[in-house]
């Protein structure tokens, strides 16, 4: 709760500032007034009632500053009644996690005093956050002075003046102190051990915790696949027939991999506190529009955007243009392969160093091009589906995170399958395969590891520069530190991150049978994306709001169908092993009938191992069914009490309860 | 809730009687008042709050009649109280479906005056048998006058005297007015409608509406694939290469069926009140025993039983046991083969009318076969499934069914599966599959329709008599009902209807392409199925309590399984036919990886369109998030009712709401 950075400037804020609000410099008098009203006004008036503040920074020669900068904060008693309004999970005394209330807050563990120190610093931001969305016009019919920008009554006023530009952004503050502790035991000693999950929850919320829980977890499920691929790849290296078993062994650990990352997500989750949280009800996305309707769930006046629009939209627009980008990204593969053929032949006619290297050549330029097409059909997806407007965020991101998967799935693994099962080349497999791999490791850790690094030194000379200069009339930390925070970069959320392990893991799972080298590369690829990722999330980036997560997501799904696709892939490449092939010299059609029969059996054994094994370990289980179970009792015994209380009444012959205080606590008997 | 029996009978039972209750001739006299005491006492004291009278028959020179047996009844008060306590969901004003409270009866629609015919008989019931279930013990250490038959605190009484056999059974009572017109207007009348499904709802409850509901949209969706094979069978009888399209047909209408019927099911369930029902804590199963410990959740003393105990039963004993019964099963079926070829060589030698019929018996005896086989198995499983002594009922059926799923599975399918792919012989194919259809159609009907018919004339015709003797002194019809209903069979549920319909659902998605009448057999079959399954329940059975269902379970499950299934079965079949087989006349090879590329593709098909459909059609959706919206909602009004009226006692300077009167109601702010 404490942030270090709030001593010195007693005379900026009277309180800890927690979040940043930045409204546009030519933002109206009387809207600003206005909006600071509705902030500090009380709850029963609408209000937020937070605490928030100006912050006025000293003009530089350079440039005019914001004026429009304020910073929020509240007091504790306000945060701890926000912790119930979101609905957030602590720990009870008996160790079980249950949702906070500010009634029962002494049974909680590490509640001391006046409860300082209860919530984290992410958990106040992420209240704050909440409590400023969930602000809402009451009679407004507009903005103060923009006459344009229309509101009505439950209109969340920040999403509206976000949407419009008027508010440029709202971010938490880094705390200096925690960041420094959180980083150095995380990715500045040079020794290994686990990352300190709990710090980066704490720190950063459960959403970002469970990326790296899983980044961990992958990249330790991957190592002993490591372990067994190095010899195979030492001892086997010319001999493509060994293969089948390392694809039987692929096949078993991606199956058994993301059932086992279920439960070891449940119980990460469960001890967050967010497994049993339940999702508080969902706002329209800040750029959603639409003609001004009734929404037929809460009744409320909102913008209502026809379904049947949108389907349109999709399906005449959205879809046409995925298929165009995937004929097109075929299309590049036909060249690379055309430019692959050149190669070879020029490699043939005069067999040399030179020549060989040119047999590389293709590959690398082809891996380029997938990089550069991923990231702009990224940009082309992201617009389109906005475009599409969406109601919901969720919608919006599960159209998003479709449209690119499709796409990047075909445009990285297409020319590997078409290698494979159509030319049915083992050895250009595998020279494409870790021509692929390695090209876009080092293309990634180019863009999330130095460049971020180059940034960051930049950033630090300009900074020190600005602090030199504004260090000769006061000394001011909380003003420079809001103002280089300011400028950073936003970070756009986990989408990237599990892209990117998504497809290493199809890399793994699909086709290492006959690279066995890649498990090995992955690992060392997420080792460092560890100490990268964890960099650019401490020092590149503004720090992200907490981000409340009980599983990782579609992601899981993505994942689940990559594996059923692993499971067809290695079958089919076992069937095509000349090993296997060796047993049925006579006839191709018992073979390809074994293989079949095979398949199928163990995509049925993998749906019945995913039925049989439980999704959340038996200890959680039986906890969270305690939970139920007091929830029941304290229902029936309020019920029974409530019903005796009323028989006394009534016995004493004068149903005298007063109606005036049943009804103010809208008790209901 | 006017049962007609109770008009002539006021010197018997002071009020309607609506649940029967039966305990052993011989048990002791404390016990049944402790029993009798306990049922009436008030609930603050931990009683049922109750109503129950004994009902005393006079002798019969015949027999000596049990003067054990009591009808219980309620008052209308207590079952309105009861109705909130099992969670019931009635139609609000506003036409969505809430969940019943007694502070808000007035705003529930159909609820007029004191509530009267509010409930249907079936709900009573249900009511009264949750009240008693949850009887539970509070400090006796064992039943009085049974020093054996121990108690603990939390235990419930009913089922420890069920599960010792001192309370032989306890039903509900048949109301004759109700059931008349029931019967009337669900098979009584020759003309062609739909089944009332809402009055079979309202007199048998939800979980048997369901499977009526069920087997009707089963019967409709089979009608074009009837209409369609009708044509094939008469026009293409001997050339059994056309069945492509049908193959095709078949395995879409397999897919799209099952996913409507889900919307179906939840627009049922949500009509009647069960689809967002919160599912009550589940007790113990009655026959569930173990050493004394203490329950993880509840933290009650019960009997527990190590799950790992559970476990060895289940894979040294069960496992073991199901896959011996599958081997004589398939050993079965061999012997049937042999037969088969026996048959069909005397037929060779000598072909004429005789040894032409004579083709069909060993068919005919191997239907018969695979029935009492199924039969006996069922015996089996059920005793082997009690032995693993599962805690839970739902835990047992699961187990249950899925032990005679898979044993009857094989049993029926097998030796189509056989012939159809290891024999690859269509026309014995076609042959089996119809003698098996009509064989095991003409026994069920017979099990099913002519049995129960039977039986009733026979009771029919015993009760008239002894009511002939009994009009002689008293005219008793209460009596003689009671009396009449407590010899019935007791119905067990809807197991071995779905059961039968799985297996038709089986027949006709799996082969119907070789045997296009399946469906019409179906279709016929079903028709007299509603019938004789009515008829059944309301004369043949005791009536059931009421069992609130929001699906139909397991057997959706299962029904999802065997489309898995149909689709791969149905490919193979089309890469089997002659017609396919034209196309590719050099290589086998080309062929069979175009028919499992195919394959491949329409699973991946279902999939993505099983995740597209949702399960719950939109409006139902959107009644369903109001509600909870609203339930949201007036939890935030009453926290900020709280918090206003606190903040008020504050600022009259004293903060002095009586602490007993919020104890008293379990207040927490």
């Amino acid at each position: 709760m404490q942030l270090g950075l709030s001593v010195s400037d007693s005379d900026v804020s009277s309180f800890t500032p927690l979040v940043v609000l930045e409204l546009a410099d030519d933002t109206k008098a009387e809207a600003i007034t206005w909006l600071l009203n509705r902030i500090r006004d009380k709850q029963q008036n609408g209000g937020a009632e937070l605490l928030v503040n100006q912050l006025l920074f000293p003009a530089q020669d350079d440039q005019k500053p914001n004026p429009n900068v304020f910073v929020v904060g509240s007091t504790l008693q306000r945060l701890l009644n926000g912790a119930e309004d979101v609905g957030l999970f602590k720990e009870f005394q008996d160790g079980t996690m249950r949702g906070f209330t500010y009634a029962n807050r002494e049974s909680f563990k590490d509640f001391n005093g006046d409860g300082e120190g209860f919530l984290s610093d992410a958990e106040c931001q992420y209240i704050i956050k909440h409590e400023l969305d969930t602000l809402r016009a009451k009679n407004e019919e507009h903005v103060p002075g923009y006459p344009k920008l229309k509101l009505y009554p439950g209109k969340s006023v920040v999403r509206r003046l976000q949407s419009k530009g008027v508010l440029i952004q709202y971010f938490p503050l880094h705390n200096k102190e925690d960041l420094k502790r959180l980083s150095f035991s995380w990715y500045k000693k040079f020794k290994l051990s686990l990352q300190p999950l709990d710090d980066i929850r704490h720190y950063f919320g459960e959403g970002l915790a469970l990326y790296f829980g899983f980044l961990e977890y992958f990249t330790f499920a991957l190592v002993p696949m490591a372990l067994i691929g190095i010899p195979y790849y030492l001892f086997d290296w010319e001999d493509y027939d060994k293969y089948v078993l390392f694809a039987v062994f692929n096949l078993v650990w991606s199956t058994v991999f993301l059932e086992v990352w279920k439960r070891c997500s449940a119980t990460l989750a469960y001890g967050w506190g967010t497994l049993s949280r339940k999702k508080a009800f969902e706002e329209p996305r800040a750029g959603f529009h639409g003609a001004l309707g009734f929404n037929p769930v809460t009744g409320r006046e909102e913008p209502v955007y026809p379904s049947s629009k949108r389907q349109l939209r999709i399906y005449l627009v959205s879809v046409p243009f995925v298929l165009l980008c995937l004929y097109l990204s075929f299309y590049v593969m036909m060249v690379y392969f055309d430019m692959e053929f050149w190669a070879i032949n020029i490699y043939n006619e005069n067999p040399d160093i030179a020549t060989s290297i040119l047999l590389f050549v293709p590959s690398i330029i082809y891996a380029v091009v997938i990089e550069i097409m991923n990231l702009l059909y990224r940009f082309a997806a992201e617009f389109l589906t906005d475009w599409e407007n969406h109601r919901l965020e969720s919608s919006f991101q599960n159209h998003l995170v479709l449209k690119v998967l499709v796409f990047n799935f075909v445009n990285c693994f297409a020319s590997l399958f078409y290698i494979a099962f159509v030319m049915q080349d083992m050895v250009l497999l595998r020279q494409s395969l870790a021509t692929l791999l390695i090209t876009s490791q080092i293309l990634n850790q180019v863009m999330e590891a130095f460049l971020p690094y180059w940034l960051q030194r930049r950033r630090n000379k300009k900074v020190h520069k600005r602090m030199r200069r504004l260090m000769g009339d006061k000394e001011l930390p909380l003003l420079g530190q809001v103002q280089l925070e300011t400028e950073m970069n936003t970070y756009l959320g986990t989408f990237d991150d599990y892209l990117e392990q998504f497809l290493l893991f199809g890399y793994v799972s699909l086709f290492s049978c006959v690279y066995p080298l890649a498990a090995v590369l992955v690992v060392l690829n997420n080792i460092t994306e560890v100490y990268s990722d964890a960099f650019k999330m401490c020092h590149v980036f503004k720090r992200p709001f907490s981000e409340p997560a009980m599983n990782i997501g579609v992601w899981q799904l993505a994942f689940e169908t990559m594996s059923i696709i692993a499971v067809v892939t290695n079958c089919a490449l076992i069937g095509l092993s000349p090993q296997v092939k060796a047993y049925f010299p006579e006839s191709d059609t018992q073979l390809i009938l074994i293989v079949v029969a095979i398949e199928h059996v163990l995509l049925a054994f993998k749906f019945i191992l995913a039925f049989v094994i439980p999704d959340v370990p038996k200890h959680i289980q039986v906890n969270l069914a305690k939970l139920e179970f007091d929830s029941l009792e304290a229902l029936k015994k309020r019920k029974h009490m409530l019903q005796s209380a009323q028989a006394d009444l009534i016995m004493r012959g004068k149903n005298s309860f007063p109606q005036k205080t049943k009804d103010m606590f809208g008790i209901k008997y």
